[in-house]
């Protein structure tokens, strides 16, 4: 199946650039609200299932005897930018857990974000695991280890307990088995299964409204997708997507990325979440995307839905500050 | 015509990306040697036509009369990376003509590379246009200028000489009409216009070849075809896949890269030039495309078609130094 076309990038009078992709809205049973492209092919969400990989933190009571509120959590579930308050919550969060940075597995690299990169270079002078993009996960797991008992060492390993306990939730979530086959590593060396779009798109509507879960995760997920709406500079930072689309709708959206153009978002009100890839893997086509996808669900509201269409539609401006084209989605995502 | 997938990104045993594109290699005579894609196609070329673009200033006497070699020449067809090399030339070809950087209508930006953002970072309070990528090439515009007698500023502009004559090698080059129709505002601020890529690559083959074209154009084409291959530090820099394509078999190939995943090379003494476009945009792919369709050429020699396949075929590494996957060629642009 050929994906369509979704996003296209202009310059003058011509469209330059071409993004394909996939993207399907589902509710909390797994009917299909919207779809575009091959939503059955299967995908790595990469860091999009960063709240489905935080569940165990909570399930398993780290979260409350370590004291962790909004913030916390939120960092658990985020790719941030390593600004300086993103960096110090996810070694407070290690600090609950009596661990220190050198507990983290995740490698580090410098910010993602030029401006906050431009301040690492003038103050650091090499980044630290704190400032990987995944620590406040990855704290995430090490408190999880050590308050369930647990060694932390090697828990990015497939067989640790720590990553076997996160693919059981990702297979209950998604209702999709995963073994060693539907495995790769992600980038902060942790394995990424993959798993069918419309199938990450349940998991995510599940998560939102609870819908065939126990009760106990059914809360879990709840507070987790609250703390992402609650406090969505924690989950990013300053200029990035997911977090300007959560500020768009204060506690009505929420939105995570993940690499290679693959971005989850739920409308819990509406009962319903998003699983999007761009086929090519650009960041920059998939916020386009899930910000008019999410425009659908707010017919309801125009300033809300104008707002995210602002953001799925905007104008590129070249060194000199003048306008040179535009990202914009087609027919396809609209109206 | 749908542009096949030409590049693939793999992730585990999976395939996680794709990028699709169009390939054109031609002879002097713009006969098609290979063809992938829509080759038909009009596309900005964007910065890979710079050599293009610096033909007014060997053409016109002034690269002769400020004394420039094949590195202030390298530099004038250059999008490079800010080093501190190639900001002190581009400062003394303006200092040759009298001016300083206060001419220069590129607008300042960080540098691309990661490890040379951060030295600037430590060094500068800011960029300057000196520091933008394309700043050689608008040193070369006002160089130009000045020595035939024209004021630079404005030189950026639709209508300025030196635009219009840039317009019009462009249009003899690749035998394409053009007009403000045609024509879209580069990141820079000059003109780009949109010509088909079989025509793109047959100015690069009438470039390296003379074919067609009078002795003094023939003549200056292969100058700066030369020093480019010359001085391939200076087209790009540090890292950078020009400079190592052109690396890889020394005054053997001539490669430039532009935004939105063009690329257009040469292989001289084949008598042949490459124009290709990813379809999406992505660097990723188009060094890949642009390695494995320059190794076609190099059949007869395969250090050098090994070298370039390795260039076109790499693995991926993460934040840990572990293979994750690979970026790989399909068999579209295999054998």
């Amino acid at each position: 199946m050929e994906n369509p076309v979704l996003v296209e990038v202009t310059r003058g009078n011509r469209v330059e650039s071409r993004h394909r992709g996939m993207v399907v809205a589902v509710d909390g049973d797994g009917k299909v609200a919207f779809a575009r492209g091959d939503v059955e092919a299967a995908v790595f969400p990469r860091s999009a299932c960063k709240a489905m990989q935080a569940l165990p933190l909570v399930e398993g009571g780290a979260a409350d005897a370590y004291g962790f509120g909004d913030k916390e959590l939120a960092l658990a579930c985020a790719s941030h930018s390593g600004e300086p308050k993103h960096v110090a919550l996810a070694a407070g969060m290690l600090a609950a857990a009596g661990q220190e940075a050198s507990v983290l597995e995740c490698g580090a690299h410098w910010s993602f974000d030029q401006p906050v990169l431009i301040g690492q270079a003038r103050t650091l002078d090499r980044p630290t695991a704190l400032h990987n993009n995944c620590s406040g996960k990855h704290a995430g797991f090490v408190c999880a280890a050590c308050h369930g008992g647990v060694d932390p060492k090697g828990y990015v390993g497939y067989d640790h307990p720590v990553q076997a306990e996160i693919r059981a939730v990702m297979q209950h979530l998604t209702g999709t088995p995963l073994d060693r086959d539907d495995c790769g590593t992600d980038g902060c060396s942790i394995p990424t299964y993959a798993v069918p779009l419309k199938a990450l798109a349940h998991g995510f509507a599940r998560m939102a409204t609870g819908t065939g879960l126990p009760p106990a995760r059914a809360r879990a997920a709840r507070r987790l997708v609250d703390a992402c709406m609650a406090e969505p500079f924690y989950v990013a930072g300053t200029r990035r997507a997911c977090t300007r689309l959560m500020e768009t709708a204060p506690g009505r959206i929420f939105a995570k990325t993940g690499a290679e153009g693959v971005f989850c978002a739920a409308v819990p009100e509406k009962g319903i979440a998003i699983a999007l890839k761009c086929e090519d893997g650009a960041t920059r086509a998939a916020e386009a995307m899930v910000a008019a996808t999410l425009a659908r669900f707010f017919d309801d509201d125009p300033a809300v839905a104008d707002a995210l269409m602002r953001q799925a539609d905007h104008a590129m401006k070249n060194w000199n500050g003048l306008p040179v084209g535009d990202v914009r989605v087609t027919e396809a995502l609209r109206g």
